[in-house]
């Protein structure tokens, strides 16, 4: 049998605690099925005196992930810190100048950095994996960097916060608004205290971004990504979406075009009896169209510290399996120098079908004003209704309208021009329809 | 950059052509994702004459896949013939001998030689890939042998046979018999003249062999499935079912149990809303249930020249990524040698909820008769009821019982002591019901 593998870990909190336990229960199966040993050698955390009910005996402690990667005579660190600078950066850094190998689930630090980190890994011929950066335990990262090796990508798609789809998918199931159902997930430990960065988009974003070069083999580019959260999405756009037949996901959605990348993330139907409308709560999914394989969809948990460690000890073991320093999987499905760059479509070029919900006074002449506004920016409706399910005699009235495909600079226009017509009682809603 | 790859195709039938025509096509790009050219340099198949619109100028031709694999300077067989012995066994014995590696779409092949073979691969130090041999463009193989390690794995169940799916969707969709359907799949391309293979179940027999190794570490058994197929499913089972809340598939399923390891196929209830119920058509999905990582869930193209061909190439990827000789995956998972026996749990234990439909006499105290039948076999009822949508007054009577889960051995029993009351006008249909 091969010498073992040196691990270092980066990081004791939900996900460390679960892989050093893992690791140690099955270190015997682990060294049969990779042919070698897998070894713990080195720990870094925060706070050294903590009882995380963890059996750290004969382990190196470090106090800085950075000094660990610089120090201990590791063949692996595994970087569990998070964050897209500090601590994580500069272990990450060191540990890759040395030529040693990364495996990491910091989605924030590969968003930001990942080129650079890819170029400097091939240079020193190590190896950089972060399957539980995107998805937790779905293996889309090896599916888009392995599996899908000359597939030209056309689209890509998912869900991939599990906060936004617990809280969707209760606002649907149990009639409750946004606000309730996000309290019950900040109860449930599903979302955080402070949950903008969930709700808004901003996590699906960066897994986007980390997907969409895979995918596209484009350079990452997170900051150019148009991004609407889940905030503003009331029980009636939920209800009126079922009766349509839709369901409303938050969706991240890389699609190729013709003027360059679409990168979005925005509250999305997708058709009832699509197979992603049947995910449900915390559960992820992601969706990727390619032209030789066709289309391709992963379902499975997108969080948790054993969902995350798995993914993790996954991509420790490809690293024990190869012989060190041989396997040449490029970190980001084509060597790093050889990414593009990214060339942004224009998000007033998005085309598709939109959902567009009216509050407004109930007075002739409002229904015959939509359909000019529409008709005058050539918006062809698949169909425009009163709601009746909320609609009182003489109160205001909810009209839903729905297009076919139609450019968004038109949507924006009409919307505008109706807003101006003064018998909005509200903001319209409107919400972007994706085939799937 | 490194020397290319080279490789030798046998059989140049729907997935070979194809994967002929992407290697040219994309041989640049490819070169660039895997640091090093994949060059075709022989080829084998039957009919030399033959015109299949491919450039074959420059590759050298053998007239049995044998001879290429015993002769051709080759990096790796790509192994596209079929057939569980033959021809193909002779060309991947023959190169893997010689230490080369093997790229196989072959589930017969495998699920009859796989351990011998992969015990071969594994001295010789060769890799032996089948990603297309399982559910076709799905990356099941990988994410069993690769994402998954070090997870207990406790289920494994999908949709692997696109024909059957294909037809059970129709029929739902559009009323129509099995024997309509399977006509209309014929026509389409989507069965075989002689369709045996595929609605008895023994295709998805070979693939879940193959996965269940995989899943579990006990070597092949694809003698030992429990066999039934989608033949004697009616339009009035599927009408049932869509009133009980649930849709009819072909599943193949794999279980750990106290007793041992459940293989079965059979056409199985799954409820309506589970994601799985929502795959139609020819399209595959496979699920697998594991300690760490959770439920996941893949879904996608399970044949076709492309997709298969896609897979090929990923395995062909994989390969030429890695430097020659050192990648050291284990075939099937685990050390071939290190595989345990395999221990079959009995059907007769299967537990679990099963729908029955008996067509009676439309007589007094039938339902008193049966609900006696199943109370004497501790089998506790979800529901009894006379299905309406077929019954006229006097005539022949539909009961569709739905049990909580129990014991096959107790249905079998009580089913015999129904069929010895003379009141029922024709089989007995039995459908197990799974969780999903």
């Amino acid at each position: 049998m091969a010498d073992s593998l040196r691990i270092g870990i980066a990081g004791l909190g939900t996900v460390g605690s679960s892989l050093v336990r893992i690791l140690q229960q099955r270190s015997k199966e682990l060294a049969i099925t990779c042919g070698r040993a897998i070894e713990i050698i080195a720990v870094s955390a925060r706070d050294r005196s903590r009882d995380r009910g963890l059996d750290l005996a004969g382990i190196t402690w470090f106090d800085t992930p950075e000094e660990m990667a610089k120090k201990a005579e590791i063949d692996v660190l595994v970087e569990l810190v998070g964050g897209a600078s500090g601590a994580a950066e500069k272990a990450v850094r060191a540990a890759l100048s040395r030529g040693i190998h990364v495996v990491t689930a910091n989605k924030a630090l590969l968003a930001k950095h990942g080129v650079e980190l890819a170029i400097m890994a091939e240079e020193k011929g190590a190896l950089l994996n972060f399957e539980a950066a995107v998805a937790g335990g779905i293996p889309i990262i090896k599916a888009l960097r392995e599996s899908l090796t000359g597939n030209h990508v056309s689209r890509i798609y998912g869900i991939m916060n599990g906060t936004c789809n617990y809280i969707l998918t209760k606002m649907e199931k149990e009639g409750l608004s946004f606000e309730a159902c996000l309290k019950e997930a900040q109860r449930l430990g599903y979302a955080e205290a402070d949950p903008a960065f969930d709700i808004e988009g901003n996590d699906t974003a960066h897994k986007l971004a980390i997907l969409t070069t895979l995918a596209f083999g484009s350079k990452i580019a997170a900051d150019d990504i148009y991004l609407e959260g889940i905030s503003n999405i009331s029980i009636e756009d939920i209800q009126a979406a079922a009766d349509l037949g839709y369901r409303i996901k938050l969706l991240g959605v890389a699609h190729v075009t013709e003027s360059g990348i679409e990168q979005r993330v925005h509250p999305t139907m997708v058709p009832l009896d699509s197979v992603i409308a049947q995910v449900d709560g915390v559960t992820n999914a992601v969706a990727v169209e390619s032209d030789i394989l066709g289309e391709l969809l992963m379902v499975g948990p997108g969080a948790g510290g054993n969902a995350t460690a798995s993914a993790v000890l996954g991509d420790i073991a490809d690293i024990a399996k190869s012989r060190p320093g041989v396997q040449q999987v490029p970190v980001l499905g084509r060597p790093a120098k050889s990414l593009t760059e990214y060339r942004r479509a224009k998000m007033k070029s998005h085309e598709g079908g939109y959902f567009i919900r009216l509050t407004v006074k109930d007075k002739a002449g409002v229904f015959a004003s939509i359909a000019t506004r529409m008709a005058e920016n050539n918006i062809s409706l698949e169909s425009i209704v009163q709601h009746s399910r909320v609609h009182t005699e003489g109160g205001p009235q909810t009209i839903i309208l729905v297009t076919h495909a139609t450019m968004e600079d038109a949507i924006r226009k009409a919307v505008k021009a109706i807003k101006s017509e003064k018998y909005l009682v509200n903001e319209p809603q409107v919400i972007r329809i994706e085939r799937t």
